[in-house]
């Protein structure tokens, strides 16, 4: 019986690791991005039947797994308020230097509003760099105005 | 008496709203980019002399206030763990809902180790879209490997 | 000196108080609704030149302080995470108890996405009722589909 | 040996996902709305007898968990005290950022006290909107008054 | 500028403590229970104009402290979520121990509701013992049922 | 293996739900308050060798657990410092909102002291309320004075 | 104006650095404890109108403060929920390492209850020891009962 | 496979409730004070090989429980920051109320410092006393100074 | 199934116990340093194939436990942001009280910038002192300066 | 009127970035470490006499400020519980990444007990290094045994 996406979430990388599996196969074989199939198998996004069944196969699935993977999941992938692994604190950590900056910028280009975190894409790149390579990430998300009423 | 960098920073904020100084503006002044003027200004990076001296002019500062523009600050610009303001908001949930893709995706590719946010640049840039602008962040960090001793 | 919207936030309440002035009847004399004009008030929304104007003579506002009407605020109206105040805990309360709820039914008739907080907006009536008048809350936000990429 | 409320409410989602069930058809099949209806199946509400019944046998429930669905649970479905779901978190966000808008605007009009999350109700519709269909969201709540003693 | 109820309830205690006034005389003056009386001027509750006034009058108010005793106040008297006086810790002690306790027998008898916090009265009294006088305290709240709909 | 009082309530909530069990009747069969009993149930306090075997019979538990019963408990009934139950919380906001009103009153009837939460007895009664039932709770706790020394 | 006894207690410990005064002097002048002494300058304890007029000579306090003292306190003296100060904290240490093992000892000894922190004193002294000074402190609380009714 | 201290602790109280066994006995079984003995049975402290291989006998452990009970553990018995269990909390209100005074007075007789938590004894006694009996407890630790260099 | 690294550590942790297995021996076997090795083997960073290999043999690990050792692990080894073991206890304190200082120094030596934990490396020695040993600890860390861009 | 520590140490920020004082040459001056003394001016140490009175006259102070110099500060140099500036913040990840390594590593070597935060020092270096300068940190405690009694 599973009652909660977090069970199917601990099977696909128990079955990961264990077959050795990569996140950018597992992309290319779903037709989707590396960045949205990853979050998917970790338990943040929604597939649709074929993905479902297509991830199944690849990590070993049952039907009732395959399921779940097509209803929405409770989203939230931190243990606790402020991370503690350090590459993910590291973007905590750019989010609290730079929360106001951000705001100002976007509020001076654009007015009152936010940049949408679900009408978004994540591209995450290697930048070759001889003093060391970098990563380069493009965030896309669409500016969303308060109007008033 | 100024006893730290946050005092600084409000005497900022208030002539700049007082006067109507745009941060694009401040930023091509002293020639640097907007994105680190602004965290700057906000009381999260040091200034060297001179630029702190151009800032002194442009928002009416004191010596006093001046010299602590070139005086490393306490950083962090958050009230509170996780922020309440839903533009930053929206950075924080993404940091919730992708933090453990972005860790995935680079250690597949890079293998153990974080994206610096200290050797770190980001640009901020408006995005045309028919179908509604878009926000458009590209950050860049360079990849820093954990080594065995 | 004003270096917060804050401050803008607690001269309009004394000045409220002490001139015994209506929310209901700064709406009208703004022409906005009376649910945003009170959260711009409060210190969560921006208003435009003109808007803020009026309220500066209405409020009896310095220039400084209407200049700051116009700037986009720092957001969140709670003092702590969990509200203390009865009125404002029974709507947390209601997220509490019914988060999931909505969260299901949403999901159910709309797919993955949210209910927008920016694209939005709310009217409070009093509906007349011989058991006891009720309060009857209309909320109205656009649906924001997340879309695979 | 059932516990608690919340091992029933983990057999009804493994039951509605396997069995591909859904929230309007439970609603319409035991005759309530489908806010009360979900808001029960996931814990935060009391079915009579019949009810619990017919639930049991939508869902293939023991006769032990449909004893359960009988009793008072223990109510609050948020794993955290600030919810890390985005649309769950959007609904804490209007608490947030329109909670004291909300205060001020039911005070002004009903005096002191609350609108009751009690003598509640809920009702969330889809409305067609060309420019993106909307949620479109009725609270309705009994006002309490505070009264002197 | 009074921008705050919490001023007026620091103007109340200075003057109670410099000219030495009882909570219960200031009930009997103003002819409502001592328990309201102080809740009302520790901020929590609010007063008609008269009984402002005759506050005013007690405690040497100004005309602005009496106009804001009769606006609604922000709610809540605890510092801390858990609050750190003994005296107060005790009652929160006994909502952690006799918790479930309350709600089993609330329930048992009533069903599914709550006891009102808001039609609510409360009676403190002294009850002399030869063991060691106690302290007596009578809660009434209207019980309030959760209904199907 | 019983390793904690918590296992040995979740055996009486499991048979009381399954058996029908009332608290009331419970009580009258050891001869305690419905009060106490409920508490001791609920694993917040500790039944004497006659009481616990009676306990034992009613819900059908091993004679671990009836020795368990009679241990004293690490007590607290709560999941978190404020409580997410409704009934529950309306308490906690009882205790925030005259929090300072209740010791201020002590204070003024007894001095310096706390009222016991250890020496106390609790008594939930109906009262019957043409506008609507009433819960009547009577707390009697004796007095405790901080002594000079 | 004074509205709080932090006001007095920060008065106190400014006159006693200025003047370089002790509290064994202070405890002997007002013949009490110094433990009782220091508490309550520190505003967690009462002082009679003889004692808190001593004080006000000692320290130079003016009649309204004087009067404060006089008055039962809000008591807590951390400013966080777990210290932070080293002293203090190995204090809280010994309450997490000690504290299970304190109640079975206490149960094991007197049965269900505990032991008052209001009909409490302590005894602050050193203890001379070659192999290095130790600080010897007696801790004398009243056992309290719980009994069944 | 036993994986942390824990598993022995939950062990050793499961044990001691089934056959009645008491502190003091174990205590006076393997000749250390009782304090220290209820700590390392509790989880607190390490125990030598032949201590272990006693407490492994009276308790009925198996080998690998008896190996654990000699690697030094990870400490700390509160579940939660401030304990909920009225005993334990009693000892956290001392720390609370009296943190200061503490502090103040063995920095007056000792200088900057500390007492040690770790060369550290205790010793808790019942007081016989005609007016109710007392727990009487004597810590004593090293003072620690804080040295220059 | 394993799905995470956490229950790796666990079964080394008991293996360690079981065969009385010391860190330092792992290590020359493993030929890293102590505080790598340990650090590894208890979930902190990653190990390639060989050295898994060889940690499997040592401890007699499955061979996806030996997979899930090259696999980069979610980081932080502590259960709450302040540790309650006082050994780990005293290194947030020396954080605490020496944090700004740390700060102040190292910016005084190299500007603004941070030492970086990940290019880092630490040794822990015994140092031999007639006053009692010491733990002598060398923290080496790359500075990683801000730039301006 | 001086009533805490914290004042003076925002005397001594103010007069040390307007007159470009460097933590060093104080140090010099006084003929302590430059660690210690900068703990010292930051709140966190108590100087003697004659070292204050050297403080003062460095930094300007008043004598009241010289006397508060040498009273023994409430330590403890943290804003929040977990540090937001991201140097401090490396530390506090250390402790959280290497926290349980330390833990097994000391008691390895020295058996039960803890690394001593008061008979303490530390000594922070430039480590010049081709691939960049790195900061070198030793820190020397003593090791302090836990005894049976």
């Amino acid at each position: 019986m599973i009652s909660s996406r977090d069970e199917v979430t601990k099977m696909i990388l128990s079955a990961k690791v264990l077959k050795g599996i990569k996140w950018a196969d597992v992309a290319r074989e779903i037709g989707l991005s590396k960045e949205w199939t990853t979050a998917g198998c970790l338990g943040q996004m929604t597939f649709d039947k074929k993905q479902a069944e297509q991830l199944g196969k690849l990590f070993g699935l049952s039907d009732e797994a395959v399921a779940w993977l097509q209803v929405v999941p409770q989203k939230g992938s931190l243990d606790t308020a402020v991370p503690t692994d350090p590459l993910i604190y590291r973007w905590y950590e750019l989010v609290n230097v730079y929360g106001t900056t951000i705001k100002e910028l976007i509020h001076e280009e654009f007015g009152d509003g936010i940049m949408s975190a679900i009408d978004f894409s994540m591209d995450i790149q290697r930048e070759n760099d001889p003093k060391g390579d970098r990563v380069n990430v493009v965030l896309s998300g669409k500016f969303l105005p308060y109007k008033q009423y």
